[in-house]
């Protein structure tokens, strides 16, 4: 095994990009990575897409992307795991190159939802959870996030208005990132007149439907710096599994896989959460943002939502978190966030984040999840000196 | 990187199972491999399928069947390349044991097709195809097979009469398969007088809708016979990819992908053809079965048919292809076919093929072809002394 390193990012806006096919947005992504990365050797090409069958009409991404993004010939598949897809596919890449399988890997995300109905969008994302006990009940995943986000609002005696914090950092956030869906600010009193989507989760604590794409270079850290100025070194990746169903959960508002994947991301870099910088949270819901920080240790059992009402989730923050906007506001591409996760970090590390630099990060920490918390892949870059 | 080998094996028979899930069809197949192995340890669950979201409204079958058969907590996702993500999906394990990251993995191929129409299935199969190109126009996989046919009876003066042999032999070996679909003979006068699917394209020419689910267990080769008194090493395991519509490839009956997969798979082994004990060819339609052929270097351009004319494919044969039934007779559900494959040559490599054994069959080959050739991952086992 060996060290492997991010020598190249890109991203398209988020948006709903009805003027751009899936194909296109993913090339547009890898070849901004390709670019950025300064070299174009590509042994194998990892796509994380989460819906692309389903809303698309279009399986067998892998050749498809590699073909038109000028890599026909090239290992390449579809990776899924719901929304923890694109996090699923750098893990792979991850793989590869640390196994001395694959030199030079570039894993792209890539998400087209908004060609269609919102009927459409929410019964596909239902596809994540378990068909046979949630979907086929009517359960959608605004209702799964609202039955965990009651469920914690009645265990720790805690309030709807004080998620609203994780929102409110969020479009704070957005405003200085030019890929970001929703690039502007909200406040409290907009949270609390949210529109209510599934009781007590509201519009402000959901993130949106949307088209984008993300993608890295990956090769070995040795090499690294012949390609890159600044190399990102990947210091953990780990996927974990829980179930589907949250009525087969251990522990409900435990969300173990998350717990599950950060101690085995934490135990390969030997850190711990007080070693992070910041944090890309998967904010889908306010409610997964402070399962997954609680999970993660940066706050104990039933005060996660806490790190909001202190203020230590902002940049100059104890642990800044979604320093881009999150899936909140940057955007929520299912099969792409994990990659623009990744993507945010890197810039965080290079010291590329501009008025949203997190001083002096040298740790950062991804974590993506797929359905309700089954899949969950937690990544921790570190910059090289 | 190191050796790695299969110690267990496990597959359910290929048909139409109505009485059972998807999620279930692979849960027997992977506790039949696990149970086969010799142990539970299992770190990582790699599933190849391709048109679970479209046909039975479920993604997210890494967590899902992790959970299902018993491994909840492990690494787990689904992999998609087509008709090719079994097969993809064992180069995944193959590259997470090899580079160390994992040592003990279970690989799942699994598809449910036969619970929706066949209007469903043809249009949901086309997702394989290149959606602005092909399926946009009405171009379903047996169409686009039929062209390929077409131009190579054009090309090289071929009779549609001079395919029957690819179609007789699977049958006949299938009759010994006791997971077949179809495990009954068919004739010369049954191939000339089958129905017209799609001209030249018959009934027999092509493989079957259908459910199944096959999967393998894979470890570090120099531990294998711990668990195993019959380990097959993996001597090669390769992806390629070509263009996905027909238009596009730059040598339309040269099954490019095909070729450079080979190649690979060759180069890894320090093997060529002629090394090569049998071949588990990828006869989705028999046409696809002669241009793998010649790809691979079985037989010269144009003169793939005659491997079935002059009696090289039977078990007896020079090249023993579709030793168990093949695609077109022990089925094709499609994104379980290449661990189908995978299983049977390790059947073949341990002696258990029964009245099918191939004498002193030590080297296999196992070819997995997504779309019309444009993801193909060839792999080729070796048994152990």
């Amino acid at each position: 095994m060996r060290d492997v390193s991010i020598i190249g990012i890109g991203q398209t806006k988020v948006g709903e990009h009805w003027d751009k096919s899936l194909k296109e947005l993913a090339t547009e992504a890898i070849l901004a990575a390709i670019k950025d990365a300064g070299t174009d050797r590509v042994d194998s090409l990892y796509i994380g897409n989460m819906l692309s069958g389903e809303l698309t009409g279009q399986e067998h991404l892998g050749a498809l992307i590699s073909d038109f993004s000028g890599l026909r010939g090239v290992e390449a598949v579809k990776i899924e795991a719901a929304c923890g897809s694109g996090a699923a596919a750098l893990r792979m890449g991850y793989v590869a190159v640390a196994g001395e399988l694959s030199d030079f890997v570039v894993v792209a995300g890539v998400e087209k939802m908004t060609d269609r109905s919102g009927d459409q969008v929410t019964a596909s994302l239902a596809m994540a959870a378990d068909g046979d006990f949630e979907a086929q009940n009517g359960l959608s995943f605004v209702a799964l996030n609202a039955l965990l986000m009651r469920r914690y609002m009645y265990e720790y005696g805690v309030k709807h208005e004080e998620f609203a914090p994780f929102a409110i950092n969020a479009h704070r956030n957005a405003m200085n990132n030019p890929y970001a869906m929703f690039p502007f600010p909200v406040t409290a009193e907009d949270f609390k007149k949210a529109k209510m989507i599934a009781d007590p989760v509201n519009l402000l604590d959901s993130s949106p439907v949307c088209d984008g794409s993300a993608a890295v270079v990956l090769c070995p850290t040795d090499i690294a710096r012949r390609f890159s100025e600044h190399p990102v070194h990947i210091r953990a990746s780990a996927i974990a599994t829980d179930s589907i169903a949250l009525h087969d959960r251990h522990d409900l508002l435990g969300l173990e896989g998350a717990a599950l994947s950060a101690t085995k991301a934490y135990s390969q870099a030997g850190l711990g959460p007080q070693d992070i910088d910041l944090f890309e949270v998967h904010d889908a819901f306010t409610i997964m943002s402070v399962l997954s920080l609680e999970a993660c240790g940066f706050a104990e059992r039933g005060r996660g939502t806490w790190l909001g009402l202190d203020g230590d989730i902002g940049i100059g923050g104890r642990i800044p978190i979604t320093t881009m906007g999150g899936l909140k506001a940057r955007g929520h591409p299912v099969g792409a966030t994990g990659l623009y996760q990744i993507v945010e970090v890197v810039e965080q590390l290079r010291g590329q984040a501009g008025k949203n630099q997190v001083q002096d990060a040298r740790l950062g920490m991804a974590q993506n999840i797929g359905g309700s918390g089954a899949t969950v892949i937690t990544t921790i870059l570190e910059a090289m000196d």
